[in-house]
């Protein structure tokens, strides 16, 4: 079948054949399809959709056009995977505390998305951290230690990653079956047993509905079940950032405050959240009571700490050294203007203006600003008086400080109610 | 603004700005719009239609994106266009005939598209004929003798080019704003006065239901009213081919047939009608009455056939070697099964038989047979006897020739009745 007949197929709403959507992604991998063609198609799947059995064939191709890992059969191997958001450093948190329950966590992290962090940018603010090794010292990495955290390699599922470099360029990026595709088939292909995936919803995040989320978290499952892997899914709200500090460097250090038990309750929560459901799933824990005692006795004890710090010096990074590498230049601070509750932040404007103070990517060369951040003095709910101050934001740009603060401030409101809603949906 | 938001813009249902849709066609033209993010745009125009002022910047942008023809105003200039069908070869009659009564017709012709004749492929079956000269030479052939049809030049809407050559290959070609903008902006840029637009709808036809008809027809009098030009429109049915050859040199011969008076009635009546719209809007003829009279006293008097006999002359083309030239070499014969009446053809698909015969393109260079055609020795509504010849089918290449009658054997149907359609609508 040509190429053009494959996309008018989808286009009017019909089911592609297993052969022809196969022969399809094959051929964009090897250049018979062109990029326009393969476009064409992504922007008909986002009107029309996919069935199971179109999106079971994209993830197996997905999966097969690369490497698939293998670890130890005799170990429970496990990941965790986030749609996105500010201020999340859950991964940073949560692989070495699995690791050090004897689960194996071979985790591939992402670098920052449009204004989302990314755990990959966070961990390269560490002086000498290896987040690229070829594919079998990441194996190495985590048979020795128990956990390693490494960047997106072209190894593991090109299919997928060719198509994700394509999506940002022509607007096909929240396509639900599309974005489905691409976490799960990185993941599966990892060689993992269990897999825990935080589905962010709120105005911070590309979920900004309840609806939405349901529909992705229904697909993973049954991705999952046809894939035969372990899968368990929350929901966290993300209509704030998550934890005190949203940046690069300050981020690893407010996640090593949480392994020494002095982490803000919202992100040790999630934290917590995501560890139970993979100490249950292996079989580490028999319920959520025993998770919780083990979770906190991997902190309280130093075991998770000891963990990273293991991590970051097998991965090549230099923990005493990153203070003086992230030392920003210029700061400041934005004060309330009046009296009252903070009852809504712009989390995704926050996000953006992350990206502005050199976070994230606004091409995708650009090199970041690893001494760059924001803390959050106030959050969402809490008493403020005018005066007071609510962000303090620092790197090493004036400019774009500048621009930063001009950016940050509309993007949080006072009033005088706050109603609460429940980090964990 | 960037690409990719541009293109998000249309695919969530709102209106672009008249400056980013502009740009977003000019980047295209001169490769800062990759093809990836154009056909990305198409496939959501495809979903989302297009604004009439969305139309209106999109025909105006392909217009001065190159040369804009100029002929005399004292003289009416005219074209015509069809949607596309088989057999169509009335394009071929009109001009010359349009000429004969004083119009001048600078016709600007298609090569086969998919399934359905390209004019300008029936033409280069006559030996030297030069259907691709610099712009200025078809303006002095024109301006000399009256008529000239020559193929379409990359000089004349070159955006428009490059997005219909990238149509074909990403299914976005059935969307009737771009179909639209593709064929007005084209004749727009002729410098014409005055276009007839023959609407073919059946089931050898892009336009497959009448509704799809009148849509396009709506937007084209939307276009032609912006631009300020003449325009009738008329539907012809095409549930069966026009005439009693479909090919390439066969169709040449019974176009000269039909000047010597001797043309099948179904393609005389849709040329007159045609031809009567013109000669109307230039005000040659006061009403249908004195229209017909001009068009059969051109025919009559073989002032057409002499004014064709001069065009292919003037474009270098030899009259006298064509049937030499189209000497078919096989030749079989498709014969009646049953007795009754025809009541149905499948003219889409006796379209895809003479694409398999060598009368149009598998691929965009392929070789044409000029000597390939197909007789319909029965059509629609006519009386047929069990052994009686149907299909006389005709080319060079043995393979070829019992490919196309494997598949034009399931090309109609025998019935006992048959309702007859008015040819037009």
């Amino acid at each position: 079948m040509i190429p053009a007949d494959i996309i008018a197929k989808k286009r009017n709403g019909e089911e592609l054949k297993t052969i022809d959507l196969s022969k399809f992604i094959k051929d964009y991998l090897s250049n018979k399809i062109t990029d326009a063609q393969m476009s064409a198609l992504l922007m008909a799947i986002y009107f029309n959709g996919m069935t199971d059995k179109e999106l079971f064939t994209l993830v197996e191709e997905m999966i097969i056009s690369g490497r698939i890992l293998d670890f130890n059969k005799n170990t429970y191997t496990a990941d965790k995977h986030s749609t996105g958001g500010i201020g999340d450093k859950t991964s940073i948190i949560l692989a070495p505390v699995i690791a050090s329950s004897g689960i194996k966590v071979p985790m591939i992290a992402g670098k920052g998305l449009e204004y989302t962090g990314g755990t990959i940018d966070k961990l390269n603010s560490i002086p000498g951290m290896n987040t690229s090794p070829p594919i079998d010292i990441f194996k190495k990495w985590v048979n020795n230690l128990g956990c390693a955290i490494i960047s997106q390699s072209n190894t593991i599922c090109p299919a997928d990653n060719k198509i994700y470099q394509l999506r940002n360029q022509t607007a096909t990026v929240p396509s639900i079956p599309i974005i489905c595709s691409s976490i799960m088939s990185k993941k599966i292909a990892e060689g993992i047993s269990g897999l825990v995936i935080d589905i962010k919803v709120g105005n911070g995040t590309f979920m900004k509905t309840k609806e939405h989320a349901l529909q992705l978290s229904n697909l993973m499952k049954k991705i999952a079940i046809r894939f035969n892997l372990n899968l368990d899914i929350i929901f966290s709200n993300m209509d704030q950032p998550l934890g005190r500090y949203a940046g690069l460097g300050c981020e690893i250090q407010e996640a090593i405050q949480c392994f020494k038990g002095k982490g803000p309750k919202d992100l040790m929560q999630v934290t917590e959240s995501l560890s139970s459901k993979l100490l249950i799933q292996s079989e580490k824990a028999k319920n959520q009571k025993e998770a919780t005692k083990i979770f906190n006795e991997i902190i309280q004890s130093g075991k998770g700490l000891r963990m990273f710090e293991n991590m970051v010096k097998s991965q090549g990074g230099q923990l005493d050294s990153l203070k003086n590498h992230i030392n920003y230049k210029f700061e400041k601070t934005i004060f309330c203007s009046e009296n009252g509750v903070i009852n809504y932040m712009n989390t995704e404007k926050i996000g953006w203006s992350l990206v502005e103070l050199g976070c994230g990517y606004k091409k995708p060369n650009d090199i970041l600003d690893y001494s760059a951040g924001i803390q959050f003095l106030a959050k969402k709910g809490e008493k403020v008086s005018k005066g007071q101050p609510i962000y303090r934001v620092f790197n090493t740009n004036l400019l774009k400080l500048n621009n930063t603060i001009d950016l940050l401030k509309s993007t949080y409101t006072i009033g005088n109610e706050y109603i609460e809603n429940p980090l964990l949906l």
